[in-house]
């Protein structure tokens, strides 16, 4: 099996590993996001001291963003105006490249993570299918009719504006930008502005957690009418507490209120909203299923 | 040019055309949608009395819905759930194969409109590009990835949930499955329940209008997060007032509030945001490509 390299580039942790699918990871390291420099030095060495003993058929990066996605752009290939201090309009792509001498395919974190749940995950076959992440921020990807979801820029679901019930919920949100979008009610640092302490020391049945799921079946519904996805993928650090996914089922459900009349949302919620079936390696192993695929289209 | 016939099978009217593209259109009628089998008795009639004189290289449908599009399904061409009295479960695309002996294209109407603009109208070249109509009810569709938005079954743009101000807007919704979603708050019977009288009789400057845009900027603003289109095509009855349009580009901006750092959305809104480039024949001339694509993929 060729090798390839897989970069979750992440703006809390870089994720690195070598591998040719989820059962062939060969080696793997973690480390923190500090400055562009040492983080991507860090991912150069790796890589290179790794390639010394098997070749490398290419790299693959999902990478926090918002990024350029644009192949006719001169940033192509680049994280653009991200607030993470030191990071705006830092090339990623070509430093790979040259830095390695292997070709580098570039996407999103949730693209990439929705294409390695797509290949080897909880979406597998599932065409179209989603992958939401509730964590430090709110972002969302997809596969639609075989490719990862690519417009003028790309998908931000994250700012998706809500219904919100100020009355219930006299919050009014955290995002910079938008206030009470998606990410600005439910992301971790609204949790922790909202209630005084971080969601992980909030108990389970906390009430925070009754307003977390109404955002997040609020969203779920919209892309469900949006999209019709087959599959919806929903990770990151907010979704360990156990309870929280099955009463998003449930009320994704009463939303709908039987107007899709579709068997795998009406009968099979449990199987339709899911974990990542890649574990915490979503977003790496869908770098490897990039860089397979770029290889791919460059044999052909 | 091969001749196709194209239906746009909407729940008011039907539209039939004999054309080869939007130049190129040999006949055309309309009727209203009575009864199933009257109203496609004279779909069928019209095909007819037209293939007599030139060959029919095939049909193309832009049907109102739900419909079903599993081609693996034992209902795939039925218009399925509709409240629309008499139709529910109603075979449109084996009935029109079998009548008229031909190969039949079958898609939801704001898929086919999406495709027609998409192929020869406003939208030309823009993929992703969504199509929203805002009439009787609302509905939109889309080109992603070369092809129609499918999924698991059709996208339902009009129920997405939206920020609902109820201090600025009492109004509970029109919806009988959702009250409030969008189809609830901005289609013509929710101007009429709401101001008491149907919306082309409301003065362009009437309040209702502002908060028209309202909504139709909110649900727009969502689309934009969701799947980053290249551009928006927006018809339908309700986008008649010429004040409408320039209304809803304005709050779209203000609602993204710079954050989708696009050229194409912060300098060129008045051509991101834009009408049916086909006029009044999106969905009939989009029954058009889709027929011409189904004989395309039949000879290759």
């Amino acid at each position: 099996m060729n090798l390839f390299g897989g970069i979750e580039a992440g703006g809390t942790k870089f994720v690195c590993i070598l591998a040719s699918g989820p059962q062939e990871v060969r080696a793997e390291t973690r480390f923190p996001t500090t400055t562009p420099e040492e983080t991507l030095g860090k991912a150069v060495s790796f890589f290179r001291e790794q390639s010394k003993t098997q070749p490398l058929h290419g790299i693959g990066v999902s990478c926090f963003g918002p990024v350029d996605l644009d192949r006719s752009s001169p940033t192509y290939g680049f994280i653009t105006t991200t607030p993470k201090s030191g990071w705006a309009f830092t090339d990623i792509a070509h430093y790979l490249e040259q830095s390695l001498q292997t070709p580098v395919a570039f996407d999103t974190d949730v693209n990439g993570a929705a294409l390695g749940e797509y290949t080897w995950g909880a979406a597998q076959g599932a065409d179209p299918c989603l992958y939401l992440t509730i964590g430090t921020g709110v972002g969302g990807g997809g596969i639609l009719n075989g490719h990862p979801l690519h417009g003028l820029v790309h998908p931000e679901m994250g700012h998706m504006r809500l219904p919100h019930d100020w009355q219930a919920d006299p919050f009014a949100g955290a995002c910079p930008y938008h206030g009470d979008c998606f990410e600005g009610m439910a992301a971790g640092p609204a949790l922790e502005k909202r209630w005084g302490q971080r969601g992980e020391t909030l108990p389970v049945d906390h009430p925070a957690w009754g307003l977390e799921a109404e955002y997040i079946a609020l969203a779920l519904n919209t892309l469900i009418c949006a999209l019709s996805p087959k599959r919806i993928v929903i990770g990151g650090g907010v979704m360990q507490n156990p309870e929280l996914l099955p009463m998003v089922r449930r009320r994704v459900l009463e939303l709908l209120n039987g107007y899709v009349q579709a068997p795998a949302i009406l009968e099979q919620i449990g199987r339709y909203i899911v974990p990542p079936g890649l574990g915490n390696r979503s977003g790496s192993l869908g770098a490897i299923a990039l860089a397979m695929r770029l290889s791919e289209s460059r044999e052909s």
